[in-house]
């Protein structure tokens, strides 16, 4: 059943522990900021009901129906092509912000649907149905899910059992017939507010005296326990004062503290309870798919930072001219490369037998989020030195609405293209919204959301198979004499 | 003399016109936001009467008496040295951020003593009896200057004169007895809003078609048909709602699009007006000096950058990870570049032979310049790579003050360092600051400010003198037998 | 017919005019340098016949029977795919040197065959009816191809016809009865020596006035008037005295400046004549197959590179090392990306509608080639600071050889490996051979063969479909309403 | 005593056992490759005995009257501004070849001079007075030094006295009366087989357990024991046979695997001999000192890498052209950058109080080290892409001197200045020169040479003072009040 963005918000209105600003928020559907966030993540459940997005949203599922085409498990490389397309044109529709809702928590649920079987196979445990029935209830109920991760870690180079104090990462304190009682926080939690349930997976790899941190789980954002601290959203902010920010007005995504003190998880929403060995495998499998989405919403981004960068050119005259035209080409590279990464993501997607679902190529993806990690900034660098000096000096709209100052405005303001100085004024503007208030949370998430470069790196060193390139070397060097 | 902030901030009522956000300023010094960017300046003011400041920021002159350092006129490379001290330590003591109002006023008065002696020579106009004058009045009255140099430009491939527009750079309209009458518009002018006069001087160089647009003059910003229209100062809104803001609710600049509706300029204020020639070797001394103040004030925001990576490392537990390493490493070397950049263009300046006074050295100075801004990017990636993703996610200062969330915080964002937490939570914050509402600035303002990558390659490329390398060039390949 | 290694070696056996290192050459596979560049041409012979290597190098054909891969025209998406295969796994069997005597000649016949079309709609030319001719002779009678394109230029900014000396572009002297008579010369031709017809087209786009340099042909090496001036092969010439350098001992190919003396061309053999508005086009559908081609043998040298940066980590013991571990990611990235350009610009292929050939996707093979050309020397960056100071100072072979020496230098150059000494030095010595001898090839090539960094940039700017990008920047903006 | 060029030969006729290409080298002074090394050396004996480099290469001294500028003990920072210069100077006259024979053999005296005192004073040896005695030596016999640092390493995670093979480290394997016997290899010695004397210094910090291994001597090349393996010198061998490449006829330097077979050292050439607490403080007080001497001389290599791609972009018409600009002006920054770091580490050189000797500074001597590391590639790579194609393609110098390809060449090859074909063939040749047979020794020793990339980020990432750079972040984050 796909739920319209009305449901989708009245969902939300249930007693959820928030915080904004130092302020507990009773409502985040109505709260000023938060409500961005809420109608942003709410237009994935518009869509899907408005014709000219269901080819796009929808999948026909023999068992549900129509479902969520975020929700359709890759059951081919089509699938994951077309679940690409449908991570990168949910982000254009959102104005370059991508749109988390559901893509995040079928990308823990595919990894939990491979990895709990695993599992099940080494310790007779019934994870496999776990997840899958969740993932019922999710489909069948067209829920938003929100996903915690990454750990507050305390001090980073010790592990978890070795902290000082044990809630460094979320750990299992009670085990009761009926479930798990667990504490900690997982830090950057994007959406848990807009989200329906929220599932919580380990952030590392665990030795047996980590035994306790091999947990995952989902529970609902208004369980008894749960917390929800929010970062202050700056762009929106800013543009509710500033109605010419349509982005911070309308496309916004929140992240949270996610703290969870002695919150009590029912078996049925446990999905890994001790076992260490395995926390790894998830840690890793999850962020293959989440990379895997991250390419393809970065790419969406990149091609608005391309096309801002290429109007602008030609309002200030200056398209033709050769440092520009670098400019705007590795613009086009930094977009088109993570297409690329895409590409081959999927076509090289290997199937796990036990299950059948497709897993995007591990070194292709890794290959793409750390290109995308890499060279972020250089993007805006690009796009700032093709935009000048103006991208952080242009005046503020309300200027272009004092009649005092308007008409000197669009007299000195105005560019190579007669007639479209306002249009120049909203493009420069903006860029200025990107690298400004936006500037935070797309410097630090370019870096960090779904892994940093040292996470990716090692990822990839450990994952590639050699030995086609060591056969090359040897053979190239006399060591062999057939390649 | 040697004012006080008190008065300082006094001479700014003098009825200026502003405008911030579409509305009119009566008042900068009591605008909510303007304040900011006025407190900030009078910083020094209030600093050199005191004792342990007086040392950088007061000189002795035998003509004036004790006068502000930053208008020293530089008679030696060691006085080169002092200016680079002077504007490195007032940056570090303005928390990172450069404190223009005397250093870029000084930068272009040194530039006009020097190209207006040239012309005077060749026309024999009297410019240089002028400056000489407007220097006195200067530094005896202990004026803060702000320099309006780039213009709007309008398309940017069409010389002034070919503009559809005629305004698109500053010209004179009408030549009278006492004076010009000019219009036009300067995008950028920094603390024009905290200065007592504006100086204005081409950006390009002129032919004898754009003769009109070969103009230098100075005029107090309150002038008739001056009218400064404000950037919106983003940092500084959010700060206020935030204490623990201390770079923004203290230490801001602010840059006005600066628009010349038939102002009228007497002779004694006018310091080019028509001799086309000229106006490139104005637009490019000018920046000779400014940007061997860009790489002091830059390397004094590379010191904020290292000591917040080294100090957040040290929270985080990583300092001693190879990867963190090298992103110190990597903000070291970005502070210590400039610093070279600054300890040679000094050390290499070249005296003007007509007026004794020392140019930065060319070459050295644009390494610098061009190193900075190639690299600025790159050192906000290792910084918030260092950082993690709290630079994005981290709760607001207010959170800490909630009761019910306090306690809460302080456990879970607490590092490696013991009973430290808040240490790490307001490290962490200004690093968000720098990237978030700062980043417009920072991120534009590093490319474009002093000149732009292209600019400063120009720059270089014609200035240098290839003789030396060329000959070895030949040399080496056997073209000649001597070097 | 497929030939044999030994057939074709007699084919080049002409009479061709060659010179090397100041010297005529008489008999090229018999010239104790240019017989390794024959040699390896003529593996590709030797291995069309072997059963292992059948699959990968024959294709059945409906007309010709069985004919070389290479000369398979691409009907199909699938049919480039297996075109990269072809020339990444040949490339690897060349132990990482690409073997060009039929991926050129054949990327310049399906080039031809579709601007051959495009002309004769246009002129009632029948020069499409010529190159189906010349490529029934080539698959017939399996010929080796060579393609000169770049023109020695003169002064690069002046176009052909602005030249001082009139035969700084290849161009027609003469139109005869029978065919043009032309002049010039075209530089880098790569294993012109090793082919049978030397295939020249136009190296950029022409105007009215260029009209006689407007022209493609095809012409036997040894035609009168032909001379091939080889470069000197460094590479070579040192392995030839160091058996343990099999790279040089056995692969190497060979470039020439072509200089064309009033040779004559039949009209059969004639392809364009003054068609002037085409000679663009033709020269960048060419570099299009010829980029590809490109991506597909420098992915497989990136294979190369990234064997030996991991075994040689393992030998000195660094390959858990951090530092190491990035470099290492690095060589994998570079290869990695590369394939994903080729798997993309396969998959995303567009087939000219008049003759059914598919043209790899300009976009992502430009990306890819841009990117290999601008990471090269970063991949041997990390290739050799992997390696350590020995990739320069390391011993020679017949050290080894020396009863004296041996012992000592088995015992001292041992690493973390044991018993594996000789592997180490031969790895190390491999990397020596790739920055040494044969670096004038590889540091030039990788920035100049198949077009410079410029001119893949230019490429992209301008065939790029900026259109989607645009609409998003202008929706993101607020300008318009809807995507 | 000054020697000249002939004594300096005759010095090296003294039976030291060397090994090129697998074969004992009798003399080498006569050995057809090996004398190119010696010449290279005994220029800089020559030199010092001509009238206009006097000045440059000698000073005078109070007690051993004139004396090699290379031997002045620095005392001031103009000495050491001094010392840069005679290095950059002479690596100029060498035709962008360095020339270390007395360059590195100084370095390692005065690190030895300050270390030795600092063990003196605590162990009551008497190493300061020994190391003294060697300078006097070295001074009045104007002897050559080379000096071996890095050990071959074996394992190289492994510490030395963990290594399987004890040797892998040089060490004492005898301490006796009269001196110690010392065992172990060396790579990497530069000009051993042209200098009088090695000395010999630990590579590394070390532990008590390593105490065998804290060792440095002094050893003539001749000594029992010591076998001296030479690199091929592949840029030496093919300029013997092309008269074109006048650097590698001319001025090439060579390394040797330096073996220490039970070598005996008298004790007046211990310097240290089991004071392990010292062996990292010498370590990297010599680095300081040569990689000082390194940003002279590879300023002097980038001062020619620039003259020849501002020559050859004139020869190509392309000196105006902006993609080519900005590889020239990388060029430049490349050079500059280095002369600004060997400024500021004089400048800001200190001073050691026991000894009154001036050490570079630690800080910008490693940050110019590390900047030409990790540039030098990009580099080459503006200089080939400056360059084109015909970096690799060019024909062989005797190619014109064949009268049937004469003529050909000279019209083919010309440029856009007129009569001048064969310069522009120089130039470009020299290009292929440097990254041809020179390249595996450039490349290597560019990223290794005087420590690799990690070796200076951890030198730089210790030595470090934070405690500014701290106090400015916890000042502009609001953690203390003051700065």
């Amino acid at each position: 059943m796909l739920r319209n963005d009305v449901e989708f918000k009245k969902s939300l209105q249930d007693g959820r522990r928030v915080f904004y600003e130092g302020a507990a928020v009773s409502d985040v559907t109505k709260h000023e900021i938060l409500k961005i966030a809420i109608n942003h993540a709410s237009d994935l459940f518009k869509w899907q009901n408005q014709k000219q997005y269901s080819s796009l949203l929808v999948r026909p599922d023999n068992e549900y129906g129509n479902i969520s085409a975020f929700y359709a498990v890759p059951k081919t490389t089509g699938d994951l092509k077309e679940r690409f397309d449908v991570i990168y044109e949910t982000t254009r529709l959102g104005r370059g912000m991508f749109n988390i809702v559901k893509a995040i928590g079928s990308d823990a649920m595919f990894a939990l649907m491979i990895v709990s079987r695993i599992i099940d196979n080494e310790f007779k445990t019934n994870y496999s149905e776990r997840i899958n029935k969740f993932y019922r209830d999710t489909v069948q109920n067209d829920l938003a899910l929100s996903v915690a991760q990454t750990d507050v870690k305390g001090n980073r180079v010790l592990r978890p059992s070795e902290q000082p104090d044990k809630d460094m990462y979320v750990r299992i304190v009670e085990r009761r017939d009926d479930g798990i009682v667990v504490n900690g926080a997982k830090a950057h939690t994007t959406q848990s507010v807009a989200s329906n349930m929220i599932i919580a997976i380990p952030t590392r790899n665990m030795t047996e005296a980590d035994k306790d941190y091999a947990v995952a789980f989902a529970v609902p954002p208004n369980a008894k326990g749960v917390s929800l601290i929010s970062r202050p959203m700056k762009a929106s902010e800013s543009a509710i004062k500033d109605p010419s920010l349509v982005i911070g007005n309308n496309n916004a995504e929140n992240e949270t503290l996610t703290i969870f003190d002695h919150v009590f998880i029912p078996w049925e929403h446990v999905f890994m309870a001790g076992e260490w060995k395995y926390a790894g495998l998830l840690a890793s499998m999850f962020p293959t798919y989440h990379r895997f989405t991250a390419i393809a919403y970065r790419a969406a981004m990149g091609d608005l930072y391309l096309g801002l960068g290429k109007l602008i050119a030609e309002h200030n005259g200056t398209s033709e001219t050769s440092n520009i035209r670098r400019n705007i080409v590795n613009l086009m590279t930094y977009k088109e490369t993570l297409r690329l990464a895409g590409i081959g993501a999927a076509e090289y997607a290997e199937m796990d037998t036990q299950t059948g679902i497709y897993v995007p190529n591990r070194v292709y993806t890794n290959v793409g989020k750390l290109f995308a990690n890499q060279n972020y900034l250089d993007s805006v660098k690009n796009l700032v030195d093709i935009a000048g000096g103006l991208a952080s000096t242009l005046p503020h709209s309300s200027d272009l609405n004092n009649p005092e100052e308007r008409e000197l405005l669009l007299k000195y303001l105005s560019g190579a293209i007669v007639n479209k100085t306002e249009e120049r004024i909203r493009l420069i503007s903006t860029v200025r919204e990107i690298i400004s208030s936006y500037g935070a949370l797309f410097t630090s998430a370019m870096l960090h959301a779904e892994g940093s470069i040292e996470a990716s790196t090692i990822e990839l060193y450990r994952s590639y198979d050699y030995s086609e390139s060591k056969k090359l070397a040897l053979f190239a060097s006399g060591v062999v004499d057939k390649l």
